[in-house]
């Protein structure tokens, strides 16, 4: 824990891995776990984390550069207004734009309808070096698809063993799989979704969908239980991160990334050419 | 003008165009042009109009999400060391990960060369409301290729029109063009060489192949002339910027990267809903 700020009293990746047995029901949604500071220390120290987070991408990007297949792939799920577009821009928009890439997943086209539901995250999987980030993911072949019954319960019932073996897959090629959980209240969306209703610039941001899908949460909610309890797996956990307070959520993500980035133990890659020869070389240029 | 701060004197987009007759030989890379301030002024002025740019780059975004088609599309092309990787990373990175997308074009991989040259190009534009960037670009198949003969001379003569054809094709469907020729001096690419060179977290951008590249600098200012008098059209016209002093360059391509997405004359999208019917949906959901 040298490296976390002493604001933490747990390390997020700990306080908020989901523990078998863990209902979605009793998530509290308002907390900050793990944290005892509050509003007022989170800009600065978001500032910093920031720093930290970029100075730990480069670093992979560099390795990637040089050689090293290693990825890191973040995939955010949660429901609208849980604040996935927060952490886009503000934890991941850190990086350089040279090593994140970013990809967002909606109601899939009519070419990637005509494929298997995981063709299109095959294809938008980081390279070496990079951090992938997933807004939306394969986890809405089991979400929204479940919940609006767009394909038979054996369909989707049989993806959730699916997705563990295409993770471990993608474990054991090198990327290490951040997934972060997002909850909002019921109460907290809709007033999120009412100040999008009273700025014009947020209007683009509405979608009168998400009003029809509020009538849907508990399905929702009993849709995140079972994507929790069957597909938080040793190689890719589970994170469960309260999202009410926008910038608790976004603090505990960027430490999920440090974290993340520091379990690879990287360095700086070596020079692969002689250092003083090229000196010599250079001065004669 | 309204929107330029005052240090500038003269608008970067007008005082940086190449003008028919400019000789690259004549480019005083230590200069800064149209600017009135100094380094010490940079960095609250480049994190302000880094907000702006983002500011406008979302907006651009918000009308690509509601159907507008448009987009802007950044072209970085310059000797190594010339700072194409901070102009990355210090000013598009200001924008979201989101509305970013992000192309290097090295040496070409054995599946590019299998294609016209064009091809990977255009497998990499933005699509609507987006900002690509392009570090390098098309422009090397008229750049490293010419200088290193990596094919014959009718071949690589007959690109400039091609590309001229195909910069006017995407335009008229809606992608402006924003061309960026980044000089720095023969001296302080040594300097700048020579610190990576220093700095074991700087060896992974150092590549003996840059010394190489030294001995064909008046072959490849040569080249450089010929691209900005041969491409630099009414559509997609060249900025010359001197870069030198990475501060002057970083301040200077984010008021060409302002000043594009000023003249789209962007707005936040209308609401495509009744606004006040939603309200009352979303108060009885």
């Amino acid at each position: 824990m040298a490296d976390l700020p002493s604001l933490w009293t747990h390390e997020p990746h700990r306080v908020l891995a989901f523990k078998p047995g863990d209902r979605v029901s009793d998530i509290d949604t308002h907390a900050t776990p793990g944290f005892d500071g509050s509003k007022a220390d989170a800009p600065a120290l978001q500032a910093e984390r920031n720093e930290r987070f970029a100075q730990l991408q480069e670093m992979l990007y560099a390795n990637g550069r040089a050689g090293d297949t290693r990825s890191v792939l973040l995939v955010l799920q949660g429901m609208d207004t849980a604040g996935k577009g927060g952490i886009v821009e503000h934890v991941v928009g850190a990086g350089s734009p040279m090593g994140i890439r970013y990809t967002s997943f909606g109601v899939p086209t009519a070419e990637e309808r005509a494929h298997h539901y995981l063709w299109r995250i095959r294809n938008a999987l980081p390279g070496p070096g990079l951090v992938g980030v997933f807004d939306r993911s394969h986890y809405e072949d089991v979400l929204v698809v479940r919940v609006r019954n767009l394909v038979p319960p054996d369909v989707w019932g049989a993806r959730y063993d699916e997705i563990n073996a295409f993770e471990r897959e993608l474990t054991e090629a090198g990327t290490t799989i951040v997934k972060v959980a997002m909850f909002v209240s019921l109460e907290e969306q809709k007033q999120r979704l009412a100040e999008r209703l009273e700025r014009p610039d947020k209007y683009w941001k509405y979608n009168p969908g998400d009003v029809d899908e509020r009538a849907l949460w508990p399905a929702y909610q009993e849709a995140y239980q079972a994507v929790l309890d069957k597909t938080s797996t040793e190689w890719a956990p589970w994170h469960v991160v309260p999202c009410d307070r926008k910038w608790y959520s976004r603090l505990a993500v960027t430490e999920l990334l440090i974290e993340t980035l520091k379990s690879l133990d990287l360095s700086w890659p070596p020079a692969d050419f002689d250092v003083e020869a090229e000196k010599k070389r250079l001065a004669a240029s």
